[in-house]
């Protein structure tokens, strides 16, 4: 047997106690026992009332010492000014966990945030773990476990359903709850965090990863604290066959000014969250609505086998919809096989048989057409998914029976496939729908792209995860402040990060004999530890011969010593001239969530007119690193475009996987660094680092 | 008085005959005269049917002929093979409209083709409009006037409201008839259009211009069959303040290739179409769900007057998720005054109240922070527009009468104002809100995105049609076949898009003579009506000097002869080397829907690797020339990206809009234009098409 997970006191205990029950059910302090009682808790539970015998019904306790048996998990919900006084006692009694409803703390203002470490040191001193301060709480709906004053469960229980929900906004919690519950999705537990003193939306996520009736995490992110801690987090789910769905807030410019107003802390660049979310394998929802629609999708007890889609529709206009919506979200309508399409025909003469199948509104006389053509479709032509239009057929007294009957026997004639109606129902008959295992969709775009959110996340889970080499231990320390290309290379070079072979000279003399080592044609460039940026100051000659270079290096010297007299002068770099190739820009930025991060770009106006540039947290491999190149909108350009040799992507994701594990080795080191350009070069011919310059830690541009 | 809309007898008969009405209302025959009598229809109602004296209770007759008095409106639902002899009748009887239900033409294949063209062919002759055939009917709300079998009816007549609607599809218009319905959306007047042998969504939405209590216009379109009287129709409805919403399907291949097996006729493509839907000020929807929320933003009795909005919030998470919302809309949440935030702050310690203005959950406390603060942001404030996040609130036992109070009295206070909200209500209270000029919206990102719709139809309406110079009438006719650089340039020039000085030698002492006109340093192209690619046979040589224009002459001749030994060579065009400024791709097609529309995109990568070209059908302004500009990717390179100087982007603008000038002029003469490039020189210093090429109608390239 497993050991349980850490969180089992918070989120599963046996016994709780409930600081300032209130025998008003309808007060904020009265709810959490309310809801309780409700929902048919089966442990021991502990009102804590120093003023009356008995809380709704139950005996009260005037102080949590007074309590006879063990308490695992307790409620605070008095004011701030005791609730150091309360966690005190918690400790003393030995609890496990707290939720902490309790504002004006870390969400206040310098002198709430003193407040919230003390409270956070006498939980570390206890071995409390603790949910929130400023949170809504959470719910369990499995054990009847309702540690929340969320207005969700005033209307009574909700039914423990698949869905796992961790949201960091109680508020905002609370509404995706309505809104899930209206869609008829079923959240078995919920978890808001609040100020996240202690736990995350990460633990949450760790908790449910390992919930056994849990099959998918639905999350709403307004920052993560700890990019590592989430991402071990996702990978636990995903081991356990749980897609992740998030929504991620905050991305513009006024949306991150008031996040970080709201919870008092910085939000990271969205671009980075956003590639983030993607690499560990979170399915973003950028909408409430498309949170709840994906959610829905994902917990109908099975999940799409592939793209492949059979469309089946009563609607021609609802087909052709149908069908621009698969291609935009990337699902195959396959055709039918031609003998297949005939025997559409023979059962409707005006049919469209190819995929969408457009069954006209002939089934209305001949409900039997249904069976046959769910048949053909998932027998004989064997789609692993399929979706229907049906529209308001599905509430007509005519034939809500007669559509319902067909579908819900050929769902269970096939019980692998994934099935999915567009079409207008009660909530009555919507139900009997979802207990067939058939989701409805009212709008078929929408019907269409839950679909392909519920695929996207099916081929995450059957995909092992790309693998990561592992960080290199062995690597010299840097050295401080900016540095400069020549060194900015060799380190990198060090660390498997190509580049030229090249000639550090400090006299013209040893330029002239050094040149012919380096190629034909070069590239001459100053070597200053104060010029950062060498064209300004003329400090790069282009295309020299290697006869030439001794002249040229006294010339190049020379001018840069009349634009820039105060920079000390290490020498020239003798670098050969190379043309032809692709340039990238590769950059590496510390994230303050997700630590060492890599962009790339493709140069030109690529990166400085269409901002066209793609990130990775470090570290990573080379699949990873080729999936980034292939989401730049300009990959076109290193696959051959314009009549040009395919470049060598082969040569650019091994830098950039290089690139990665250098950073992760030495993200204590740096603030950033920069390859501008890595120059790509035709395919088998590899790549090279033009230029690079890596700021130190301590290190000022 | 006005004169009555032309379909008039179509959409608001004063009397009509029913074929084939059956005396069962459940049967499609015989469920257009149910609704007519549950829809209380006022004029005379003349069921035929030959075998019955009485039909639902009504009086039948044998034939339209046995109709004692006129028939302005008939219904046809009788079998294909009887719907001739029924039009006849039609003629005979002075009938001015028809709706036919009856399907088996155009859909089903050439034989049905030609009945459909025998059905037109009468109405015609006996001054019918034909709605039909194979459609579902339409029906008038405010006239009880329900030509149709649509099962949207069956659940009783629906009230008229404001909102007017024309599907192509009857099917999926009933769905989204039902869709608006369950959101609360009243359909005052609905037409659905079939085979459109007649009576198009233009006609429809002709109609619905003109219809005084129509407010906002939504239509579903597969495909349009003639542009100009599509964009007459939405001209229309623009002059009379009514915004018109499209949702158009079939953009995917596939969609295209099942919309064209549906309607039997090719589509246009969707990004002619998106274009110009947008210069006809159309708001395009892209799925159901979104149609139906613009509609519903814009049928709430007035829109907003401008881009800037207040948010006000119970919960901060939604408040970032709504400023995300805006920003990616376009709206603007200008922060409150600092004496305001003073305001808020004073009520709220804790409110975050810059905009979005978080009151956090104390209005619970105190429901009067709600009314200072509405009278903050719509009073001293005076935003237009305010939306507000309520979540449950609005179904709480405790706040949803305080909060009602409070929105519904603002709202009456600040009526010119546009005010929604984000919550959650039962229908009733939803109900409620609508009728006090608020909408409700569960989903806070959709809310700021309907109002963002709701804004953009606003702005266009106030807008005034951007000018469109007169297309000229008295240019020459084109040549036939293709028309090469020269003349090509030629032929341009003379319509206004400007070239460089030129000049055509055909010989090499007139060129060594002419050069020194043309410029310094020259361009030489071969001129000869069989090459089309000048490149391909080496028939270009560029910065050749004018003293050596003579002998380059000599060279080039003879280098093209050795390549294309067979071409008649005319000469050579001697050209000004010019270089600086930005190459874009200009071109002009004729489409099948729109007639001549005008690409544009910029040169290189551009236009081969991003596709980034944008569209506008002829003729136009240099004012919508400038927006085609902007709505390139890559326009920024345009403005002075990367160190150049900014282009002349009026120019340009000219060149367009005297391409489009001409391309409407002369669209019955040519199948292509192309100017590849135009350079667009630095602010100031003009444009030129540097190559162009013109196929003639008859040509081949």
């Amino acid at each position: 047997m497993p050991a349980p997970h850490p969180l089992t006191p918070l989120l599963a205990p046996g016994s709780v106690a409930i600081f300032g029950a209130s025998n008003d059910p309808t007060r904020i302090s009265g709810r959490s026992l309310r809801y309780y009682r409700e929902a048919g808790y089966q442990g021991a539970l502990y009102p804590i009332n120093p003023t009356r015998d008995a809380v709704q019904g139950l005996p009260a306790f005037p102080d949590l010492a007074a309590v006879p048996g063990p308490v695992e998990c307790a409620v605070i919900a008095v004011p701030a000014n005791l609730a150091i006084e309360a966690m005190e006692a918690c400790v003393a009694k030995g609890v496990k966990a707290v939720v902490m409803f309790t504002a004006g703390f870390a969400e206040t203002g310098p002198e709430g945030r003193v407040m919230q470490e003390r409270i956070i040191q006498i939980a570390q001193g206890g071995g409390i773990r603790l949910c929130g301060p400023n949170c809504l709480g959470l719910f369990n709906m499995r054990a009847g476990h309702t540690p929340t004053f969320s207005s969700f469960l005033e209307e009574g229980p909700t039914p423990a359903g698949p869905l796992g929900m961790v949201t960091q906004s109680g508020a905002f919690g609370t509404h995706l709850l309505a809104l899930s519950a209206r869609r008829g999705i079923q959240v078995g537990i919920w978890l808001s965090t609040g100020n996240e003193a202690d736990v995350s939306v990460a633990d949450g996520i760790s908790f449910l990863a390992d919930d056994p009736e849990t099959t998918a995490i639905a999350c709403y992110v307004e920052q993560i604290k700890d990019g590592a801690q989430f991402a071990e987090a996702v990978a636990r789910a995903r081991a356990n066959g749980k897609p992740v769905i998030a929504m991620k807030v905050g991305g513009s410019a006024i949306g991150a000014a008031a996040a970080a107003s709201h919870t008092a802390s910085l939000a990271g660049s969205d671009a980075v969250y956003d590639a983030a979310l993607r690499q560990l394998g979170v399915e973003r929802a950028k909408t409430p609505a498309d949170l709840v629609e994906i959610a829905y999708a994902c917990t109908r007890g099975r999940l799409p086998r592939s793209r492949r889609l059979a469309v089946v529709t009563m609607s021609g206009g609802a087909g052709v919809l149908m069908a621009d919506a698969a291609e935009e979200e990337g699902l195959e309508l396959t055709p039918l096989a031609e003998e297949s399409q005939k025997e559409v025909l023979s059962w409707v003469p005006f049919a469209a048989p190819l995929n969408p199948v457009d069954v006209t509104a002939q089934a209305l006389n001949d409900p039997s057409i249904l069976d046959k053509g769910f048949d053909l479709l998932l027998g004989k032509e064997n789609f692993p998914s399929m979706v229907g239009f049906f529209t308001t057929w599905a509430s007509s007294p005519q034939m809500a029976e007669p559509l319902f009957r067909s579908v819900s026997s050929a769902a269970a004639r096939y019980p692998d496939r994934y099935f999915a109606l567009s079409a207008i129902a009660s909530p009555e008959m919507q139900r009997r729908y979802e207990a067939a295992g058939v989701g409805l969709f009212e709008d078929p775009w929408r019907a269409v792209a839950a679909i392909a959110a519920a695929v996207r996340c099916a081929e995450r889970l059957a995909a092992a995860p790309l693998p990561v080499p592992p960080v290199p231990r062995d690597l010299p320390p840097l050295p401080k402040g900016p540095i400069g290309e020549y060194e900015a290379k060799r380190i990198l070079a060090e660390a498997g990060v190509p580049i030229l072979t090249e000639f550090l000279a400090t006299g013209a003399a040893q330029a002239a004999s050094g040149a012919a080592k380096v190629g034909d044609r070069l590239v001459l460039k100053i070597v200053s530890p104060e010029i950062t940026h060498k064209t300004e100051v003329g400090g790069v000659m282009l295309n020299v011969s290697a006869a030439e270079a001794g002249a040229a290096y006294d010339r190049l010297v020379e001018r840069v010593k009349a634009r820039a007299p105060r920079a000390t002068i290490d020498g020239v770099l003798l670098s050969p001239m190379v043309t032809g190739g692709v340039e990238m820009i590769l950059g590496v930025q510390n994230d303050p969530v997700f630590g060492p991060v890599v962009m790339l770009g493709l140069g030109g106006i690529f990166v400085e007119v269409l901002r066209d540039v793609t990130f990775r947290i470090a570290p990573f491999g080379v699949e990873e690193a080729h999936r980034m190149i292939a989401e730049l909108r300009g990959a076109a350009i290193l696959e051959g475009a314009r009549g040009q040799p395919p470049c060598d992507l082969d040569a650019l994701a091994a830098a950039l996987s290089r690139l990665s594990l250098f950073a992760a080795a030495k993200c204590a080191e740096f603030t950033s660094i920069d390859i501008n350009p890595l120059l790509v070069r035709p395919k088998g011919e590899g790549a090279a680092a033009l230029d690079a310059l890596i700021l130190a830690s301590d290190g000022t541009a």
